[in-house]
C-alpha cells in the first residue's frame, strides 16, 4: 500500500489526497506536524532531503516528493493526464505556473496568516505577495473565461490549481473580481469522487 | 518551423535552446528585451498572458509557455525524457524542485546583481535568497554524490537545473562547497551537441 507523509492543512498535500480519492487508490496517511519541525528530522530528511510534505512512499520503499510530480506519477495512464502531447504540455504548463507564479503568492500568504503570529515580521511580505497572487488569478481568469478546465478535460492541472485557489480567502485574497475562476472552482468541486481539503 | 520568443540572458530560455540544439531541431529566434518591457506589450501578452519568456510558437500558431513544460513537450519520445514511469516522475521531481526551490534563489539573485543598479532596494533580498540557493545546491549535492545524473541518464531534468546552476557565481553563490555539483556540471557540458548559454 502507498504511504503518504503529509500535513492536513497543506494544499500541496491535498492535491495528492484528492487525486488518490478520485482514483479510488487506498493509502496509509502519516501526519507530520510541520510547525513542530517534523519534516526536518534526520529520519524524515532520509526520505526527502528537501524536507517537505507531501512525500509519497511506494510499495517498494521508493520515495517521491514534489506534489505535482507525485500527482503526475499517480495519474499517468488515467484520464487525469491528457492523452495527447499538446494536452500534456498544457497540463504541465499550468502545473509549473502553479509552483512558480501562484503558490508563493497564494499559499505563502495563507501560511503567514494562519500559522504565524500577528506581530511576526513576515506579515510585511503580505501586500506584495497578495498583489502577485491577484495577478496569477487574473491569468487564470483570462483562460477560464473561455474554457471549462485548464488543459482540455478535468485533469491534474485543475487539481494542482484548485488546492490553494479555493482557499484564497484565507490568504486575504478576495475572489469576487474573478467570476470565471469561481465558476471553475464549483465545476471542479462537482467532479465525481471530490473530497474536501480538511475532513 | 518553430519560433522561440526569448531573451538571451535568460537561463529559462537557455533550457529550450540547449535542448533544441541537442535534438537537432531548427527554429527561428525572436529576441525580446525584457528590461525594456517587451514581454508586457499587448501583442506579446496575446501570445503568453503571463508575460514571460521563453514562449514557443508551434508551426500551427499554438503558443506554449513555462520553460519546463516546453522542454517536456519538445523532448517527449526522445531519450531526454526517461522511458519508465518512475524515471519520468523523478525527472519532474527535479524540474518542479528547480522552479520552486532553486530558480527564485539562484536565478533571481543573478538577475538582481546583473540587471538592477547597485543602489536598488531589491539588493536587500540577496542574503536570504542566496542562503536558500545554497540549501538547494546542498540537496543537489547529496543526490549527485551518488548519481551521474539527476533522473537516470542525461535528461531534461539535467538541462533544467544546469541552466542557472552553471551561472551560480553570477548570483554571488560560490560552488566550491559543492564538488559533486561541479563534477556534474562538467558532465552535462560534455554531452553531445552541448551549446553554451550565450553564443
Amino acid at each position: 500500500m502507498l504511504t503518504l507523509y503529509d500535513y492536513l492543512d497543506s494544499g500541496n498535500g491535498y492535491k495528492v489526497r484528492l487525486l488518490l480519492a478520485q482514483l479510488g487508490t487506498p493509502y496509509r496517511l502519516v501526519e507530520l506536524d510541520i510547525m513542530q519541525g517534523a519534516t526536518r528530522t534526520p529520519e524524515f530528511l532520509a526520505k526527502n532531503p528537501n524536507g517537505r510534505v507531501p512525500t509519497l512512499e511506494l510499495e517498494d520503499g521508493t520515495f517521491l516528493a514534489e506534489s505535482n510530480a507525485i500527482i503526475w506519477y499517480l495519474a499517468e495512464g488515467s484520464t487525469f493526464v491528457p492523452a495527447d502531447r499538446l494536452g500534456r504540455a498544457r497540463a504541465l504548463h499550468w502545473m509549473f505556473f502553479e509552483q512558480y507564479s501562484h503558490e508563493p503568492y497564494v499559499a505563502t500568504p495563507r501560511f503567514i496568516l494562519r500559522h504565524l503570529g500577528a506581530d511576526h515580521p513576515r506579515r510585511a511580505e503580505l501586500p506584495a505577495r497578495q498583489a502577485q497572487g491577484r495577478a496569477a488569478l487574473g491569468v487564470m481568469e483570462g483562460h477560464l473565461a473561455g474554457h471549462d478546465f485548464l488543459a482540455g478535460g478535468y485533469s491534474i492541472a485543475d487539481i494542482a490549481l484548485y488546492a490553494y485557489t479555493h482557499r484564497a480567502d484565507e490568504a486575504g485574497i478576495d475572489l469576487a473580481p474573478f467570476p470565471a475562476v469561481r465558476t471553475w472552482l464549483a465545476r471542479v468541486a462537482a467532479q465525481p469522487g471530490h473530497v474536501p481539503m480538511l475532513t
